[in-house]
């Protein structure tokens, strides 16, 4: 008889690795924030004893969500300037307004309303890419949650950073800081091809060998960003990407709605990752990401929600059904992109494209214990001839009830443990109130 | 004083008619099942008392969403044959099991899953297309939503139906039984171009204008429909319905996917309505209707979200995020397909289509009270700059809290009250064993 940490009981447990699995019935063994093992739940007693036991009668358990990609603080700015086009969106309202308030109480404000809406939808590791990250790793902090930290990098200076080397300095400082953070990781985030020059790319890419630190930029959004560096240097931006020696397994490109047959040849042969964001691309008109064809090649895909801005929520379930949707409708093939594929996007593919799938991204022997648990009762879901179907095309951020990250309890029957939801709503009131008056709608 | 039934205070009322309008801290009046008016709410003391009043603090108040499709008793095969084609789906797995299993009672605790869903999540008023139309009546009756029963006809027979002539001889019995009903109405609901011949479709014409009832049928779901019929008769389907005088106010096309500038054209000269029905053609693969295009060309659009065994629920919040996503996708436009569209495409342009327009579809003086309240207070929600896109891009089903439907108040702080949700989850379970043995997966 073995005392262990906690025991999770299933009626459904899928563990993502292997491809399909679905395990009725079992139980999930969890000691100092790591799966023991996955049995039957019938073989549970005289194994185990345990000090919490959570059971899930009516649950589907699987892997915590991983939101690859999005911009935490951004919250704050949720519907400000909807129903507009990318170019004006960002610089007639969101970059002003960044502008004008974005510091550290803007992103520790914005990182606990995002955290808490990840939190309560699923997600245990989310990759972001903002300004004050030593702000945001506060709140990460305190609330429990996995992080990816992306360092921005870019040649527009704000109150963040007043020329580019700050970024750089203010970035490896963070690093250093965070280097042995159990939550905490980083990478470079170099904002755009539009907006990072040579040099500082050049530099990126040396630090990232050399620190062994992966790196995400958002590459190929929209039509337009191709053909105006096509005409201003003759080249597409992926194209001086590998010029500059960036198209490596270390690189996480996000968006990439422009492709063509050559460059999915080329992402697949350099294993670059892509980061799909298929809510925001089409609230912003951007285009479609070739998900069936990319996955087809061999390129890893994984899922995110962007930044609440453009999207306007959070919640990596509602994506992963619009993944499914828009990836079947862009390949015209009702076969592609199924729901099994789509969980794998938004769970171990987001691992391996943050570098992290030895760790999390499926429930393992051996991994760490992130998961979550959806009540799979409700009347939106009978019947239930497939869990994983009705997980991916009936169910709601709302039947998430439980939620892990290292073994640690976050969210218990929808009540958050470490976080104070209605002084968070409080804060960002005071935000609408300050932001809505500057808006120059 | 005037003594009424109900008074309804919301902190946001969205009449949709007029456009865009949004009314802060007002109430509406209601006596008899219809709006009296609409007031400040510091403005009803002294002149209404009510019987019944519902405080909504925190939330928008709306008139109910209208699906304009769908095949209400089909929840209960929602999920069995997920990820495939139209074809093969339909063929290999849907029309065996209903040829096997479509009957009364099939149609009646369908129904009940469907109609509970709805109530659910919004929906007041529904359009159906199925078998056994008076099993239907039996349980809209009973749950108090307001629907407008399709009578199908069709080449294909089936239980119900053993040949054409008994679609009409029932279908004709059941507009007489049911004229006089308050909730229900009726309409022809030939099933396709491919399916239903021009003997049939001549004799719904002509029952149409004598009966003045109007017709609802799928009319270029996909490419392969038109090309096909072009290959067998050298005319595109759409085409076939104008020659035999089908092309009128009094048709409601659902999906139109496939459509010409010539075709758009005719559509909006002949004053034909659109039922859009993103979702499910996303996840059949059967392509993209233009609703931009179709709205520019002043064509009535409405909503629907088809059987929940191809969508896979009937929510309609989630399909008015879908139709704003995919409509801006389709016209490269972020601008298209706004907030404040979809939200009239999910009201009042439903009832347009639908011929009720001056009974539902608006919060508006003399109009049925068909209403329903979202709690706007979730942290996803959160800040609250513009209650419309919020409620397009970041509500959720489980958000809305009041229902009524003709006054009588049906869902009540989330609980149903004319329905008893746990015997129809009970009959809903034990279908489920007898359909997933059935089913040749």
């Amino acid at each position: 008889m073995k005392l262990v940490d906690s025991l999770i009981h299933g009626r459904w447990i899928v563990p993502v690795v292997p491809h399909g699995q679905i395990l009725e019935n079992h139980s999930i063994v969890i000691n100092s924030s790591k799966i023991i093992e996955i049995i039957p739940t019938n073989e549970v007693i005289g194994r185990y004893q345990a000090h919490h036991e959570t059971n899930l009668k009516e649950h589907l358990v699987l892997p915590g969500l991983i939101n690859a990609h999005t911009h935490a603080a951004m919250s704050l700015l949720r519907g400000i300037a909807d129903d507009l086009p990318l170019k004006s969106w960002l610089e007639k309202h969101i970059w002003p307004l960044e502008g004008q308030f974005v510091g550290e109480e803007f992103v520790r404000d914005g990182t606990l309303l995002a955290v808490s809406e990840m939190i309560l939808s699923g997600t245990t590791c989310y990759a972001d890419m903002y300004f004050y990250p030593g702000n945001s790793a506060e709140v990460i902090s305190e609330a429990g949650i996995r992080a990816r930290i992306g360092l921005i990098i870019s040649d527009f200076t704000n109150n963040y950073c007043t020329n580019v080397d700050e970024y750089f300095t203010k970035g490896l400082e963070f690093v250093d800081n965070y280097k042995h953070h159990p939550l905490i990781s980083t990478q470079f985030a170099p904002h755009a091809p539009y907006t990072v020059s040579d040099a500082p790319l050049n530099r990126i890419q040396v630090l990232s060998t050399e620190l062994a630190i992966p790196i995400q930029m958002h590459i190929h959004e929209t039509v337009s960003e191709v053909s105006d560096a096509v005409e201003a240097t003759g080249k597409r931006p992926l194209q001086r990407l590998e010029d500059l020696g960036l198209l490596t397994p270390d690189l996480q490109a996000v968006h990439m709605t422009e492709l063509n047959a050559e460059e999915i040849e080329k992402l697949s042969a350099n294993g670059v990752h892509i980061i799909h964001c298929p809510e925001s691309n089409m609230k912003l008109a951007s285009g479609t990401c070739p998900v069936d064809l990319l996955l087809g090649s061999g390129v890893n895909v994984a899922l995110g929600t962007d930044g609440a801005a453009s999207n306007n929520d959070l919640d990596m379930l509602g994506e992963m059904k619009s993944a499914a949707l828009l990836g079947k409708l862009a390949a015209k093939d009702a076969t592609a992109v199924s729901a099994m594929t789509v969980l794998e996007m938004a769970t171990i593919n987001g691992a391996r494209a943050l570098g992290m799938d030895k760790e999390i991204g499926s429930l393992e022997r051996g991994k760490q214990a992130d998961i979550i648990a959806v009540d799979m009762s409700g009347i939106e879901q009978q019947p239930m001839y497939n869990p994983i179907s009705q997980l991916v095309y009936t169910s709601d951020r709302t039947q998430v009830t439980n939620l892990w990250v290292a073994g640690k309890h976050l969210m218990k029957d929808r009540q958050l443990t470490t976080l104070n939801l209605s002084s968070i709503l409080e804060n960002t009131q005071e935000w609408q109130q300050k932001l809505k008056q500057q808006d120059n709608l």
